[in-house]
């Protein structure tokens, strides 16, 4: 039986690299992590070469060359679902961004086809979303009314789209997409939860029948904006308003809850036969919403009786749709101060919300089918799909999961299913407008609280309180600062505590006593395995953390505390007094100079106390700070050991060669050969 | 020969804990990380708790009982020593403050009076420091001109006062004394050199005899504002008093800067005789700077013929310093808007760089002497000695450097040493402030010009380059955003860089791929030990941070990149295809709910590679979260191995056991009995 294993070879300090080259590394990491250059890099040829970039550029080239018509097929189906989809969705959220309502279907047209050329995503489908739509009228409309001054409103939608587009492209192209992981899952859960609640509360206004509504978001506000209007002598109105809205709505909603779930099944099933055929029955929804439409007519003759005609259709329907596609918005572009900054801040901010919904989304159904999507690359594509659409009269889009959803599963093969849309759209906007002047605004407001419903995600919120309470805080931040605040808040915050958890890992490291686990020679958390034993004469503390500036006080500070602690015990027991103090450094990912600081200034200490410092296991980083600053050969370099079973080991050899007499206080001893 | 350690005990999972328990060690390990109350709570009598509570809060009574007339020795020497300091910085820096000079005076009466009673440090002399008075005057020069508006600007000091004291005394209290460590030792090395800069081209003003003079404190402007009243007219005088200016200039720099080190040495070993004669040498000081006074005020002599002697008076010397102690000014502190967000603003930021050079002073002499200093506890004290300073015509003291550093060497021994310098600074304002009067201010921007040549610690930054370079950008930002930007900017830069680095650090944790050390069973980093051997079949990845949200798909990334080379490498030489993936988490200290969903969706690729996820040595709280999340059962208990070299034997037999006939292609044996 050995005593010790002093064949184990010596902590090595990696070689030095040179400035540049280890700074060059070191943002090829951070920015090149998947190494997407890696195929164009190893061709030789300049023409396959050149091909390659073009691929990677655009994917169209990839995958247009396998495609088929089978291909065709399935994407002409999940094409029209998703257009059928589309068009009264895109209506309701253009509603909801205070835009007419045209912009949701001439968002539907540009993006799209922009998205079919440079996206790599095959089941993305490309289109506007609630919560941006919101979150760009409630940024605007502080500043701008849409009412009294809906001109320069329009236009500052575009630049805002067109500012969104600019920063989706630059983060691309500069390789930042990891910029928009800040905001985590948790984050994104609470926050859409809160939006969908914020939303449903604006179509308060729709139901209540409201003429005058606060342009504030938070459910204060909308409470008591109710409350206000509910004098007495309005409240009987109010109360049969509210009773025939509650009527149509209830239908309105059910209809489209049913028709949303069943629409597309049906859709993606039997309906394969003809495009023409497929067309007509994927409006079969607006049909039997006209329905509804008829009935709420009927209901509201009595107040056309007595109410200007013009003013209920202002405010009860949609009214006259302009025919034809997309008219040039390039030059409402609004670049003149004080606007630019407002247009650049709601850009900014939506834009950002869009991609992180719209990566998220591709990634996901990427890994259904098992391809891969290259963050920096979709960010690129969306960034020049609003531009472009901000040329062409789009406001802000994205790949939402309702629509990319609907799209995967009516069986879509390629992004041709986008353009299928695009041309579905493009259809309905050169012929169809007129069928939608008398869609009543309660029924647009159904489709939007039935989008909303899908988006508070309990279910996801349970478990993130199961699994880790720091996550739910932080979702319970966003949804609480959302409802009660403004969006930004409730964005804000929920970044905010996120990062204060990231600093806080990095400011608080775990550091545990460890010990060593019976019959083997690994030490361990003695919390974590309760079976483990500690030595006497030493005590082991693995530090769970990098040494930094932000934590090397409080590293002083515990360390300091777990030796008072021990030779207090040591005291009660009369055992054995401490020598050594052995810190496993495994964990220790990086160092600062505060930190090489903190651990001169322990080893002094250590010094005065007449104990010794040992380290264990110090990885390539800290072995090159600590030899460079001296350190090493502060403490020796023969204290410094490969794993913490040696450091025992050798610290035993000494307490040994030190007092001869004593028995053998503990047994440092590798035992797999008793096995 | 064994061929596994199929012995070793399960990874554990520790009990779980209810909710609030651990919210409850959680909250204390981030606020009473040194866990301060321990003696007070482990005393069982009422009465001596009392005693201890009362000596916690007031750490004069701890060391008043063995208080003896040895130390009083010391005390008066080091004390009178300070107070010889105190008195010209004390009127230089408040002349950089832009406040009366006799603030200097009293604010080196009653604020070292309270931190007597209150800190617990001995070695820690109270004062003002010149980067917070430049600070002061800079921030509160932007909205309000110290010339045109004294009283309200004093008023405004004060108040600014009141708060840096209001604040340090809550971070102590909520025990938020962790917040100060934001400010790196690194980043306040830059910020210092920058101040000094800075502070050296505000004495320009005097040098040049300008009497127009920018109120910025940056690089371009100081020189713009010297150019700007070059015009040829003015030129020839300019180079006269440029001329006149430059030779008692380097006369009193250098007499002060010999002086300052000379005279606290000899102070102290000689001067020990009595009160009043080490009184009156302590003012040897000043009697030679009159030298240099005469010197000055006959070349001026016909300057005084031709200019208004007011005027000369005005800009040339101090003038009267009113006699008598501090005047009371709690009814000076102006809580009205729109100044009181200005004094709020100016307070919170002087007093975070107060408190972080007090207390990071403190803590270094304590070390030398071997003593403990509760970081909270100081805020504490800080807190209420500018608390009542404010209230008794003070303005922002700490604990500077230089006259600590004086007074450890003049051997103090308790805060005695600064009742003896109020004791002294109060005798002087009794009775000897008309002595100041012809105290010519450019003697004064000579004091300041030698405190701050000290402060700029180039060799300090050259370690820091050597040593770590990222460490280095932050002080290098620091110190470049003082002089081209404006304090704050530097601040905010430098922190904002620090901060940068810990996100950083978890953003983009290292991940590596771990060889076998030969003749050991040890597994570690094969970059840091070229001699480590890979094994064939499998690889073992090991992630040197916390799975986080912002991390998570860099991670994924990462992983999938590890494969696809190693695949590639394994094509290439038509070896054994690969089959096992070991992830060794020792490092991971940490995970979220997005960093679990990470795992699972590594598991799911791999499972459609046929490739076997492994997981080695999982932490404490990774084993609750992974067992609560169904992780563990997704993978089987069977795939968690207490080490890497247990996981390695693990797949080796399943290797073995799926294709008996092939040869042994690894050996994960332990090899100890080799020995």
């Amino acid at each position: 039986m050995c005593k010790r294993a002093l064949h184990y070879p010596q902590v090595e300090t990696p070689p030095p690299q040179p400035f540049l080259k280890s700074l060059k590394n070191t943002l090829n990491e951070i920015l090149f992590a998947d190494d997407p250059f890696r195929k164009i890099r190893n061709e030789s040829k300049t023409s396959k070469k050149i091909d390659l970039v073009l691929r990677h550029v655009f994917p169209i080239l990839e995958w247009a060359r396998g495609y088929n018509l089978n291909y065709l097929k399935s994407d002409v189906i999940s094409g029209i679902t998703i257009a059928s989809l589309a068009i009264p969705q895109g209506i309701s959220y253009a509603q909801l961004a205070n835009l007419p309502p045209i912009l949701g279907l001439y968002s539907s047209f540009v993006p799209p086809m922009v998205y079919a050329i440079m996206g790599s995503s095959k089941d993305l489908a490309v289109g506007t979303v609630a919560v941006a739509s919101l979150l760009t009228a409630a940024m605007l409309g502080k500043e701008v009314s849409a009412v009294e001054n809906p001109k320069l409103y329009l236009h500052l939608a575009f630049t805002a789209t067109f500012f969104a587009g600019l920063m989706q492209t630059c983060l691309g192209l500069l390789r930042l997409g990891f910029l928009v992981e800040i905001l985590s899952h948790a984050a994104i859960i609470g926050f859409m939860a809160g939006a969908a609640t914020v939303v449903c509360l604006q179509q308060l206004k729709g139901l209540l029948g409201l003429s005058h509504f606060t342009h504030s978001t938070d459910v204060v506000s909308v409470f008591r904006s109710i409350f206000s209007q509910s004098h007495m002598y309005k409240l009987l109105k109010l109360l049969k308003v509210l009773y025939s809205n509650f009527v149509i709505y209830s239908l309105s909603l059910s209809l489209s809850l049913s028709l949303s779930l069943s629409l597309s099944l049906s859709l993606s099933l039997s309906l394969s036969l003809s495009l023409s055929l497929s067309l007509s029955i994927s409006y079969l929804k607006h049909i039997v919403l006209n329905a509804s439409e008829i009935v709420f007519w009927l209901y509201h003759c009595k107040l056309i009786l007595y109410e200007k005609i013009e003013n209920v259709l202002y405010y009860y329907f949609i009214g006259e749709l302009k025919k034809g596609i997309n008219p040039p918005s390039i030059t409402h572009l609004v670049f003149t101060s004080p606007y630019v900054t407002l247009a650049l801040k709601t850009g900014i901010i939506t834009g950002v919300l869009a991609l992180a919904e719209g990566i998220a989304v591709g990634r996901s159904f990427a890994m259904y089918k098992n391809y891969n999507i290259d963050g920096n690359k979709e960010m690129i594509a969306f960034g020049m799909m609003n531009i472009f659409g901000s040329f062409s009269s789009c406001y802000l889009t994205t790949g939402p999961f309702s629509r990319s959803a609907v799209n995967y599963n009516a069986g879509c093969k390629t992004a041709v299913s986008n353009v299928v849309m695009a041309v579905a759209v493009a259809v309905t906007l050169l012929f169809l407008t007129p069928l939608f002047f008398y869609t009543p605004l309660v029924v647009l407001s159904s489709i939007i609280i039935a989008a909303m419903l899908g988006l508070v995600d309990y279910e996801a919120a349970m478990h993130l309180w199961k699994l880790d309470k720091f996550d739910f805080f932080v979702c319970l931040s966003a949804f609480l600062g959302v409802v009660f605040g403004t969006i930004e808040i409730g964005l804000i915050l929920s970044v905010g505590i996120s990062v204060l958890r990231l600093l806080l890992f990095v400011g608080r490291p775990k550091i545990y006593l460890m010990g060593k686990i019976q019959n083997t020679e690994i030490y361990r958390n003695i919390e974590q395995y309760p079976q483990a034993t500690t030595l006497s004469g030493l005590i082991i503390l693995h530090i769970d953390g990098p040494i930094y500036f932000a934590n090397s006080s409080y590293l002083r500070d515990r360390i300091g505390r777990w030796i008072d602690e021990e030779e207090e015990k040591l005291r009660k027991s009369e055992e054995n007094s401490l020598q050594y103090i052995i810190l496993d450094l495994s964990a220790v990912g990086n160092i600062d100079t505060s930190g090489i600081s903190m651990l001169e200034e322990v080893n002094k200490i250590l010094g005065r106390r007449d104990l010794k410092l040992v380290i264990a296991n110090p990885g390539a980083e800290l072995m090159k700070k600590l030899s460079k600053s001296k350190f090493i050969e502060t403490i020796g370099k023969d204290w410094i050991h490969l794993t913490v079973a040696e450091a025992v080991s050798a610290c035993d050899h000494m307490l040994q060669t030190a007092k001869p007499d004593s028995p053998e206080i503990f047994s440092g001893v590798p035992e797999f050969n008793n096995v």
